[in-house]
């Protein structure tokens, strides 16, 4: 106790130089959260229990608290408690869907990262991108990210020899958009999407480290660019507790 | 087997007056798929015990399955069989998204039958149709069926006093558009659509004739008229296995 009143203390007289002791304990419970130990739903223990764990007093904790409601982990419930909110991303299916920029849009920020990719024929990505089943495509398998939690996976099938490195540009950049970039694409839009939803594969609903028995939403997509040739056929399967796909015309959507 | 030759000649000799034998088969086929007898992906039994079965020979059994096939009702696999199709309904959220019509844009004819109806306080529907929570809505339960399948379950919310008669007027025309117009409301259109999936519960999973382990699709949704007014809110479940959401943008939606 005496060490961590002391900390307080040294926290409270040296603001900027380092994490203030609220903000340390906002750290460690949101770790906590995106860690799994508090699932979302689940009621944080009451502040006397936080504050004696943090050996802090309650004005303290609470400052921890709010700043974690602020920001979307928490939900206060006055008389009942503070519990952790499912993370529920309103994913906008628009004239230019960007998963990146989409999240930001929801406040958030996305990670994606490359799990794999390979050069393979066509096959069934041959109607999409007007291909022959022949001709061969680049493959991308993409994790999506946010706060810890894994939102989403991409399967992306872009042509080749037009793309060929598009592996190696998505590694570097974490992005199709600046990827396609590299390529001389400026801009793209989304031709289609397909949404439909079915119960994930063992294989699936590991990745997204989730159990079996929660649905996916699923969404096969095409791309296009400003000359409307394909640039990349996809499929990406959201966790249904984390995300919901908004369908709004153009012109509704400046409201 | 005689009486069925003679059947046969019968509907020869007089096509136009009754159903042709082909035809009778083809409709004994259809009833056992919409009633479950053949599930979808099960393969027919075989040309052999199918024409023994209707005591037709395999040219008119032919026939019938051909029929089938080009209803969308089976698919013929050379060498491997005749399969019952899974009902896949590609179901465009667009700025005109109306159910029966989207459905006969897929070839299919929706019924749609009014299951309950009440008038109660806007509550959680008041936002999005800019009522107060006091303020009245008209809220039909509705079903939807395709080829004698479930396919939906509706919710939808219309404010009071404005729509005041609005289950009787759905009652008769077993649509929303041809009631609203009823009202004066001649066009409307989507504000916006919210795509999620879920687990049904179990009176839904009732309602949807479907196991409680199939998830749903869901679409929360918002309909305005032409001044901008809201008219309709509510929410459709979607039988996983039946439909899928397409989202076209105006300018890909003539390709």
């Amino acid at each position: 106790m005496l060490k961590d009143s002391l900390m307080e203390a040294d926290a409270a007289a040296a603001p900027s130089s380092s994490l203030r002791r609220w903000e340390a304990i906002a750290a460690a419970l949101r770790d906590d959260i995106t860690a799994g130990r508090f699932q979302p739903g689940q009621c944080l223990p009451n502040e006397t229990a936080l504050a004696a764990r943090f050996g802090v007093n309650r004005h303290t904790l609470r400052q921890a608290v709010r700043s974690l409601a602020d920001s979307g982990f928490v939900r206060v419930v006055q008389g009942r408690g503070t519990f952790v909110r499912e993370l529920v991303l309103d994913y906008a299916l628009q004239r230019r869907t960007r998963l990146t920029q989409n999240l930001a849009d929801c406040g958030e920020q996305a990670s994606r990262e490359l799990r794999s990719a390979q050069q393979q024929p066509a096959g069934g990505w041959a109607a999409a991108l007007r291909l022959t089943a022949r001709q061969k495509v680049e493959v991308l398998q993409t994790r999506a990210t946010v706060r810890g939690r894994v939102i989403g996976l991409s399967t992306c099938a872009f042509p080749l020899p037009r793309f060929a490195g598009m592996a190696a540009a998505f590694a570097e950049t974490g992005s199709v958009t600046e990827s396609l970039r590299r390529f001389g694409v400026s801009d793209y839009t989304r031709a289609r999407s397909i949404v439909s939803c079915r119960m994930p594969s063992a294989v699936e609903a590991d990745a997204l480290a989730r159990p079996a028995t929660a649905p996916v939403l699923v969404v096969d997509y095409l791309n296009v660019d400003a000359e409307g040739r394909p640039v990349e056929a996809g499929m990406t399967l959201f966790a249904s507790d984390a995300v919901q796909l908004s369908v709004v015309p153009d012109d509704f959507a400046g409201e």
